[in-house]
């Protein structure tokens, strides 16, 4: 596999960083995931505009112009001969002072490969996944602004540990206030009373694309629709449910905890909001 | 300098990882910081102990057994011809596959590095430092342990960012109930009434090995000693406040906010402390 390191293309395994990196000292750092289809990245000015975001939150500079990065990405697609698949990138604050102070000097390291897309069964695409609310609470904005996607994912990690041991897809956590957040890569809709719900921004959630499109074409399609604060009671009764990300788009969840959905397949919201997605996808290419 | 990484040691330009390890990608792993005083480490036996159940709390494996610690560390500081230094071990999760969900394969890294003392002026290390009492707060334990000494640390580089722009030497995180935690790389200790206070581990603040030190010594000599949860207002009318960690020891505060502490000098029972903790590190050897 080609990696794209540092303004060099190199072989995956002489993809190598220095251990007096700030990503791999102190995680300093953001990163941006983004899917490729028939070769093309989707969404692209959606995913620097979050990028660019999460630099700016942490003072890290963006090292490359963002009208170089459609060919950047392009080209390390093509030395990979892939059609579809996901494109990691990652930019750390470099090697710099020992030390939590960031010092001015440092080159930003930054790293872009592929990685496979979501592997999902037939049936968990069409009948959808089980999800557990976890005991893993989300990290707060108030210690790590939530909008940054930042290479501090022990939270998820361990979040994903325990959804593993619940012998679930994956796991629900809710926000320091007991409030429905997100899951461990993905954000949560569900349907209740012939409306879509979701957990606002004001809930600590990574502002995922996904969500962000899913959100603009059900107003669009005048889907009744409400981003709140929600707890996890507000799920009995719900008809629907669905997680959100890039990799996967829309899928739909079977079962949270002992809760199952009143139908054995994805529901009517659900599929309609997955065609109205994959439509979009198709589209915007 | 000679860094030992994975079972070799090599020379700093050398010491390289790959992107793929999730110490990088997801800040998956652990760290702890030791001083080597007289070329030989300071409390070996407690930093393991921490070091062992920061592990055991992510479900990583150690890859080195207790017995080979002390060699190991030795070799290091001779090889880098050191008698006075920190020295940083840094444990990840290793390359492994792609995804949150750690598999079961993949073989720990493992770097050792030594790293300068933190450099003090006299006028600091005699008449205290200025620290701030910061916005961002101190993640809290049930997003990620706090007893974990993990790779998570954008958190305290946002802090002390904060810290930085505020003109002081440090700052104090607060928990997200608003209770006083800790600084960005020590523990805060401050007196009142003749009584010695510092914040409870259930503040969510990392369990200093100085910060136990200290506890014990100030126990041993009756020091009117209290553990608690404390709001910043704590603070007024306090005489004497101090900081604790592995590298500077006992380091006084001569102001928080605008806060002066009634000495200009470091006050007596930090004085006290100082001397008893000094004379434990000399006992120790």
């Amino acid at each position: 596999m080609w990696v794209y390191l540092n303004e060099r293309f190199v072989k995956d395994d002489q993809a190598r960083i220095s251990v007096f990196d700030r990503g791999f000292l102190y995680g300093d750092g953001i990163f941006e995931t983004l899917r490729i289809h028939h070769a093309r990245p989707l969404f692209l000015d959606r995913h620097l505009h979050r990028l660019r975001r999460s630099c700016e939150s942490i003072g890290l500079r963006l090292p490359i112009p963002e009208p170089h990065w459609e060919a950047l990405l392009r080209e390390l697609v093509e030395r990979n001969r892939l059609e579809r698949t996901m494109i990691r990138i990652t930019i750390s604050r470099g090697v710099g002072d020992m030390g939590l102070e960031p010092s001015e000097g440092p080159e930003p390291t930054i790293v872009l490969f592929p990685r496979p897309l979501p592997r999902l069964t037939e049936d968990q695409r069409e009948h959808g996944v089980r999800i557990a609310i976890l005991h893993t609470r989300r990290q707060p904005s108030c210690a790590l602004p939530s909008h940054v996607k930042s290479l501090n994912y022990l939270n998820n990690v361990l979040a994903k540990q325990e959804a593993i041991e619940a012998h679930t897809f994956d796991g629900l956590l809710l926000n320091t206030d007991g409030y429905l957040a997100e899951c461990t890569t993905s954000n949560i809709f569900f349907v209740k009373n012939q409306r879509l719900h979701t957990p606002s921004l004001q809930c600590g959630i990574l502002p995922g694309i996904t969500r962000e499109i899913v959100l603009e074409l059900a107003r669009e399609e005048r889907i009744d629709i409400q981003e709140g604060t929600y707890r996890p009671e507000a799920l009995i009764e719900a008809n629907e449910c669905f997680l959100t990300n890039s990799g996967f788009g829309i899928l739909p969840v079977s079962m949270i905890d002992a809760q199952l959905f009143t139908s054995s397949k994805a529901g009517s919201v659900t599929k309609t909001i997955q065609h109205m997605y994959e439509k979009h996808v198709a589209d915007s290419l």
